[in-house]
């Protein structure tokens, strides 16, 4: 778990960092996986976040299989959420038949949800909201940008009086609207996806290092936390400890 | 977690005994759910077992979220699923990308499947299987029966040479068909569906203790293990100590 602290009073949290398969992926044998069964802080759960700022506290994804656990009822206040894939709504699939008032779901305009979930909501109040089309939690302020993805998927940027967070799982590179806007914006910290290794030649659905780095390029004095790290990209990592990073890249811990 | 042992060198584990929900249910302050925070002895997950005889290792279903730590790659040889709600299949969403033997998982001809499973099956190689009609898994014999639910559902009648389980979750009542072929059978154990209280009138998709009471009377002869027991059921058991359980009703721990 890793915590981004930018301004007083803010705190981001990357409660998971993982791929869908997660580290140590189910049955793997690779340096990644065999280093997570040994020593539990090299464990990635699917890639999920909160945001807190005073006593708001706003969930980022629901992938993570005991979030239920980790956040009891009222212990958060609305979910933004970036897309309908298993691995970042999974807890939903408990949180819905909570006793407790109803949790605001901000979603991107997607017909089909996951599985049941649209149509056994229980307590999830599920609001589709536009791309480029901002909404305030509280004081924050929240525009969903596009992201390529093969479900319709956004990210987020949130701006507080005193800082802008762009969080952005999972994606592709950048859709020329998202990057246009995320330059004019100039984010003081971003989130970005970053599944494969660079020896990966074309990527799908996720970034590589390789395009990760590419997006890193046009941000030079934002600080990027890479997330949606997979094994064999973990692996890849422990296997070229010299490789140098640009300086503006982080890899959570 | 309770154990089932009818006859030497085979075990029927309950991994799991409870509804969608589970107990605690998120934010729930009822008795049960309240005394399962607090003892998590009480605590019941989604209902899931494991059959083991001699060195063959069977699953049925998969919907504990933590399955995958519990049942390591190449520790059960097969997955019987009931049907394909959430709270039946969640681990598959995990297992799926495992690096490992392909895994069979016997599943009723449901075209649905749950989210994406079936497009993006990995190493979960799916079997349909028709009712009625028994195949052998090692020296296994199983019978797939339907159930009354609101998905495609199978019971699965399992028997080896010393003994006969009939695994029937989710089910609200048995279709004629199944409970005259449980008859004739005459299973060993049986292991049965019973969500709701006695108190819910008209109970949907599956039993409460009443529509569980009726089944049993006709098996008086066979030890019935209640599983999918949801908080409110758990609860009315509480609250309610010296309710007289038909002497073949078990409620497990």
């Amino acid at each position: 778990m890793s915590v981004i602290q930018h301004s007083p009073g803010e705190k981001l949290t990357l409660l998971g960092t993982g791929s869908s398969s997660g580290i140590p992926c189910y049955g793997c044998q690779c340096p990644a996986c065999t280093r997570a069964r040994r020593e539990p802080a090299h464990r990635r759960q699917p890639t999920c976040a909160l945001f807190e700022q005073g006593d708001a506290a706003i969930l980022l994804d629901a992938g993570i299989p005991d979030l239920a656990e980790k956040l009891p009822a009222g212990s958060f206040h609305a979910i933004l959420l970036t897309h309908f894939h298993v691995d970042h709504v999974q807890a939903l699939f408990h949180m819905r038949w909570g006793q407790c008032d109803p949790i605001p779901v901000y979603t991107p305009d997607d017909p089909d949800g996951c599985a049941d979930l649209y149509k056994n909501h229980g307590v999830l109040d599920f609001r589709p909201v536009a791309a480029f089309t901002p909404f305030s939690l509280g004081k924050l302020s929240v525009t969903p940008v596009p992201l390529n993805h093969s479900k319709p998927t956004h990210g987020y940027c949130l701006a507080t009086p005193q800082a802008k967070y762009a969080y952005l799982t999972d994606t592709l590179g950048l859709p020329d609207t998202t990057h246009a806007y995320l330059r004019d914006w100039s984010p003081d910290v971003m989130v970005l996806n970053c599944h494969y290794p660079p020896t990966v030649a074309q990527p799908r659905n996720h970034n590589s290092l390789t395009t990760a780095i590419q997006i890193a390029a046009d941000f030079p004095d934002t600080p990027i936390h890479l997330v949606h790290i997979d094994h064999n990209f973990q692996t890849w990592l422990m296997e070229n400890p010299s490789f140098q990073l640009p300086a503006n890249i982080i890899i959570p811990g």
